[in-house]
Order: structure tokens, then sequence, then C-alpha cells
């Protein structure tokens, strides 16, 4: 590893290889999500619906990645299964008991058996994928990531492919990334107190980028950058366990098995964060509450989360508004908020990083990041060419569930531009929940 | 080749191994000048004095490179032979008849066989080495590339030991270096009538950057980079044979046979350009007529010169001035200056190649450059850290004649800061050739 790692080795994995060679090639949060679900006898098979959904109404993937080439590449990733020295090193994780795994050995050995379910994918008339995937929920919630990196990496290459850049164009371009790299870490080195660490799987630029970038950042600031959501970098690197918590597909889904019940449909997200806290404990007591709206969710979530749940990761909502909101929230239950983690990481970069640091340090006990697509995929001003390229940058797109049990499945955010969802059913939600604390921020990823 | 290079291996070869690993990893010319002084018995075994001048008085070389390590590298280059089949490469090269080869068999036959003369070392008092190489003629002076290059090497690959920068700091040190690299080419690329050879091999970087440089810039721009003066580079690459013509050494040494005569010395510089053209006429009959000042050498000229030599090396003059002096000349002769060439070869960069080639092309028949340390070793701007390293930058150096058959060997430049030699001589010959024409300039490299 370091730098016996080539400028070629950066970008070939998008080349002439499988982009996914290893189940555990996912963020770490997929595993206990993982295992949520197929614990659960009435969330395990609820037939769920993954849709592909490109935020950004300028990248036209069908016109970048030639259609045969994603087929091929979702195909060998379908036949990627979990190993037995995976299971081994996701099964010797645990809770801070140090003896219970925090992912259970029987469910490790049925991961190690599953076969994925399939894809469908069409071209639509504005050159854009409809790229979805159908199946019970513990299977084909693997997709999620596995659909995002694959596309990421295609995207890139192709389009280099496309511009027909030389060889030594590809060397500029890189050399450039690693220079804003470089740049990044510098900046970072006088904010010691900084803390994160890297969500960046999902929209990365290749597999071998991704972990050059983290070596280099656990190489230079290892305090600062304190791992990486990636399983497989984090066990190939072998110096700090992966690291992750939930994502909104819980609530959305729970929400859609309530059907119609509008009673059903507001409990859902507190039963999830209840169960969740059953399952895992202290050690992934971490909330994610902006699905339906942070502000409702504090209004009438019950006092002992509180107490219990060790911190929040506010993923729409400007992390200040967001500290001041949770903060108000421990003190109406007379929580001490220093006792408190606040884990910001909506499309973060250095400088606002040490921003939100610097002004909310003294409000909680720590503010830690996780930072992504701006670590691992900041290739803005890297194109070689003077004539700029407007598409080689990353973009906003996402991976969500779309429907589970014939019902379309809703995010609202605390960012509209951030919603997801049936309109009509979006409409539903919105009355259920109201949009009190929700602000319109533009989307970069 | 190309982007299958490392980082690594861009730096390797100053780390572990030794830096001299071909006898042909030199500049062409030394073989028509090691071939014109081996062929002649009165300049052959005359006995010859380099001496490694530091013209920098910041660069304290003794302070950086540890005097152990320069030993071994010496010692392993004194062990470097030609091998058959380099001496088959350059036997192949012909003149212009296309049989007579530039470099007869049996000289390229004694090359292989010979036995390089020992070298002395000491450190002065103010932290620089004394290195100087005595021997017969036609065997010492393969010492001149082969102790600046690895001098050069060391230099910054100890610079970067001495300061400790860390293993990406070394990485985003060498992607910035590619990243001026990529901007001289966008600029170049800008002005396609601007054409050159590489001269970079004595201060340059490293041989692996070297050779990425030269694989850049016959890859991106091969109809400006027309080929480099290393001759291992050359043969490696294989697509453009190395390029050289002569250099101050073949004037200076005969100045000295001449002793105290000073009709004699007045003759030396007229003498060497007419045996040149002798033992090879057309193909390398580029002047290099600044040892003792342009001025004074085509004021006495003889005429032939002007109608046979194809064209001019200005080395120490500026090219604007050298060419308009040229091209005067010329006229005066009754020759069409639009059939010469002029080969500006001082310190150049892209704006003064382009500057000079914008004023001069119509004056002459072609402009072409020799573009050496600033083409190889741009490493101004590239120190990964903010402070700054005010050492880590081309800076001037030559190996020079310093004595030849016992008498002390002169160089007057056109700029009297290029001038070396004993301080007396240098006044005797001042008087000898006057100073008509000479013009102080900063020297860079």
């Amino acid at each position: 590893m370091g730098i016996s790692l080539t400028l070629k080795d950066i970008f070939a994995p998008a080349r002439d290889e499988a982009i996914d060679s290893s189940f555990l090639d996912t963020d770490f949060y997929k595993l206990p999500m993982g295992y949520f679900v197929w614990r659960n006898p009435e969330y395990r098979n609820v037939e769920v619906t993954f849709e592909l959904i490109i935020r950004d109404p300028k990248i036209k993937l069908a016109k970048v990645i030639p259609e045969d080439v994603l087929r091929e590449q979702l195909d060998a990733s379908r036949k990627v299964q979990l190993t037995s020295a995976e299971a081994s090193f996701v099964g010797g994780m645990t809770l801070s008991d140090n003896k219970t795994p925090i992912i259970p050995g029987n469910y490790l050995a049925e991961l190690c058996k599953m076969d994925l379910p399939g894809y469908s994918l069409e071209t639509t008339e504005d050159s854009q994928y409809r790229l979805r995937f159908t199946g019970p929920w513990w299977k084909v919630k693997w997709w999620e990531i596995k659909g995002m990196k694959i596309v990421s990496e295609l995207f890139y290459y192709h389009l280099i492919k496309y511009f027909e850049l030389s060889e030594f164009e590809v060397v500029a371009l890189y050399t450039k990334m690693i220079q804003i790299l470089h740049q990044k870490i510098n900046f970072l080195k006088k904010f010691p107190q900084v803390k994160y660490m890297l969500f960046d799987t999902r929209r990365r630029h290749s597999l071998s980028w991704q972990e050059f970038v983290m070596w280099t950042m656990r190489s230079e600031i290892p305090n600062q950058c304190l791992g990486s959501s990636n399983v497989k970098l984090s066990m190939r690197h072998g110096s700090a366990n992966p690291f992750g918590t939930n994502a909104h597909g819980l609530p959305m889904v729970k929400a859609c098995l309530a059907g119609d019940d509008v009673e059903k449909i507001k409990s859902a997200q507190y039963e999830i964060v209840e169960e969740w806290y059953d399952v895992f404990g202290e050690e992934l007591s971490i909330m994610l509450i902006d699905t339906f709206g942070t502000k409702q969710f504090l209004d009438n979530a019950p006092e002992w989360m509180a107490h219990k749940y060790k911190g929040c990761r506010p993923d729409s909502m400007n992390p200040d508004t967001a500290t001041d909101m949770m903060v108000k929230w421990w003190e109406k239950h007379g929580v001490d908020p220093k006792t408190k983690l606040i884990l910001p990481s909506d499309g973060l970069d250095v400088e606002s990083m040490i921003t939100h640091h610097e002004r909310n340090k003294g409000k909680v006990g720590t503010v830690s990041f996780g930072w992504g697509t701006m670590a691992g995929n900041d290739c803005r001003d890297a194109w070689p060419r003077e004539s700029g390229c407007p598409f080689f940058r990353p973009f906003s797109m996402v991976c969500k569930v779309v429907e589970a049990n014939g019902v379309p499945a809703v995010k609202l955010s605390d960012n509209p531009k951030k919603a997801t969802g049936d309109p009509k059913r979006v409409e539903f939600f919105k009355k259920i929940f109201g949009t009190e604390g929700s602000k319109s921020q533009e989307v970069v990823v």
C-alpha cells in the first residue's frame, strides 16, 4: 500500500475488472441493518423495491455508460458472496461488553449463502437509466451500495473514454486530485480537534482511489481520520474497525407496512429507534431522525431516548441548527448535552467541518463528522483540459426504497430537495408530520 | 512505461540502487567529442582535470549529501562499462550519407574496455564538496555527466530525507511536479511551431523522472519534442535518435595546449571548429562559439565556416542578441540566414522559448531549442509544506575542465557570471580576446 500504489492502479478497477470484488466492499451500517431486518420475521421477507435516483438533471447516465457494460458489472456483482474470512472479521466485532458480537454468527452464515435478487434496467427517453431492484428486504437491501458504487465508477471512467483523454491527461487528472487531497489534509492539520469517519463508498471515484484517500488520511492525520465506513478497506488496512449506524430505509419501510393507518405511520419512526436500541444497545445508539422531519420527531419523542441514545446524526438540516435543536431537546429532558455526540454527515467538506466544529464544540460533548463524497471523490477541478468538463464532478445520486409491501415509500427529510417518494403519498405524509423545521437547501451530492 | 510508472518508481533510483546503471546514461555529445579526442594522438592522453563547480553559494552539498553515500555512488559508477548492445545502438547511427557511422566501431570497442580514472573528494570549510577527476582526456571526460547527475539526484533525495517528509508528502511533491509539467505542455501546445530537444541529463531530478518527462512529451507533443540528448533513454524509448553537438571542453583544452603562446591560444577556437567539421561534416556542424566570447569569434572567423556550418548554439548570450549577431555575420559573408539554424540552450523555459521563437523565426531558417533543466527538473514550487524549502530547486552547477597538461583552463563566455578558470589566466585571456559583446546576466541553472 502507500506510494507503491501506481497511478494506473488508482484507476484500474473501472477498466477491465469487475468493480465489485468483495461482499464487504460496502458501508458497515448495511451489516447491523441487515441483521436487524433478518432477525425479525415481520421484516425479513417483505418485498421491497430500491431505485437509483439521479437528483441532478444534467447528469445523463445513459449518454455516458454503455448499457451492456452496466449490465455486465451488475451481473458480476450478483455473484460476489461473503467469504468465511470476511465473516470472521465481521463476527469478531463486539458490543462494548467486549464479548457480544454486534453481528451474530448465524446471520453471517446465512449471508455467506445468500443469493442476490436480480435487477431491472431500462433507458428512459431523457437518457437516464431506470435501475430498480426488487426482492425480500433482507436480500435486496444489499443492492443499495453495490448499485451506486458501480454506477459512480463507470460514470467517471466512461466520461474519460468519451472525451478520449490521453494517457498523460489521465495522469494529470489524478495527480491534480492528489494535490486537492494534499490541500485538504494540510488545512485539516491546522485544526487537530476536527475528527471524522470516511463515509465515501457510495459515490466514490474508484475503489483504489478510495483506498488511497483512506491510506493517506490514516497515515497523515490518524488522530483526525478515525477510520472508514467501508468494511473491506478497514479489514485490509487493519488499523481501525469500520464504523456506521443506520439509514432511512428502516423507518421508511416500517411506515409502508403501516399502510394508511395514520397512527401506525406516526409511531413507526419511534418503534424503529426503540427496536434498534433493543438489538444493539449503547454501541450503535446514534439516532438518524430526519426521515419525516427532525422537529416533529423530537417534539414527540419519548424521554428515555434522550437519556439512552448517545448521539444523533443530522443528515439534511444545517448542522448548527440541528445541534441547537438537539441541545434544547436534551436539556428539556434534563440531560447534559455535554455527554452527547453530534455526527453531521450531509455533503460536508473541510471548510464546513471546521466551521461547524468551531461553533458547536462547546455545546455538546463531541462533534464528529461523517465525511463522504467530498473526501473520497472531489474531482471538481481536476479535468486536465482548459475547456473544463461540466459533468466531471460528484453528483447527487441516491438508491432509495421506493416501495415496500406494495405501498410507496416516502422520505420527507429536513430539506425538501432531498425528499423522495410518490408525490401523492408525500403530500399525505406532509399532512401527518407537518413541515415545521423544514428548509430548502441546494443539494450538491 | 507510461502511467505504469509508479510514483515510487519515479523516485526510486536515488533510494537504494546505484544511480548510474548504464554507460549511455549520458548526453549524446560525449560520444562524438570522445571519439574526436580519442582519434587524435595529440589529444587522447593529455592529462585533464575536471572539477565540479557549484555556482550557487547557498547550496551546501556537504550539509545535505553524506560523504559515504556520495563515495559509494561514484565508486559504483566507475564500474559501469559500455555493453555490446549499447555499442551496437551507437554504432548504427550514421552521417547524412546513411552509411558512414558517426562513431566508428574501433573507438566503441575501446570504450567497452575502458577503465574510468578515479576521483578526489574533499569537504571544504564552507560545507562544499571539492570533487575532481584527473586522467587521460579520452577517459576522464566521461566523468562530467556522471558526476553531475549523481550529485544532482543525491541532493534532492537527501534534502527530502533531511526534512523527513512523510510518504504522502513525497507523493504530493511529485504529483505537483507532474502538474507543473502538465501546465508546460498545455502552454506549448498553443505554439506548435516551437520545437526542442531535451538537454536535461546533467541537472536532473532522477533518471525515472527524466524518463517520465521524456515519455510524456514524446506522447503529448511528438512534433515539438524532437527527442532527447540522453542516449540510454533514446535507446530505451526507441522513437528518435539522441541528439547533441559539442561542448566548451574542446577549445578550452586546446587553449591549454597552447601554453602562453598568444597566437596559438587565439587560433585554438578556430582549429577546433575546423577539425570538428573534418571529422563529422554537415551532420554535426553546429557551432558552439562562446567559449572566449561570440563577438570576437565571429569577427575573425574564416568565411568558409559561415557557408559550411549549418547552425550555431548560443549558450551564454541572450538568444535574440545572438541571432542578430549571427544573421549579420552570415550576411557579411553572403550567406542567406534563412538556410541556417539557431539552437539556443541557455537556461530556457517555456516562456523564453516561445518569446525567442516568435521574435527570431523570420530571421533564420530554423529556431530550435536545447531545453534542459527547466524541462526535466522544475521542482521550484513543488515542496509540499507551506513553509517552503529554499534549497529544493534547480541550482547552478557545472563540471568543467580546470586544467589540462598542467595549464589552467579558462572559459570566458558571453556572460561573465558563467566564466570559469584561474583568475590570473582569466585576466590573461580577457586581454587576448577582449570583452566586447560580454554582458552579465543572472544564472539560474
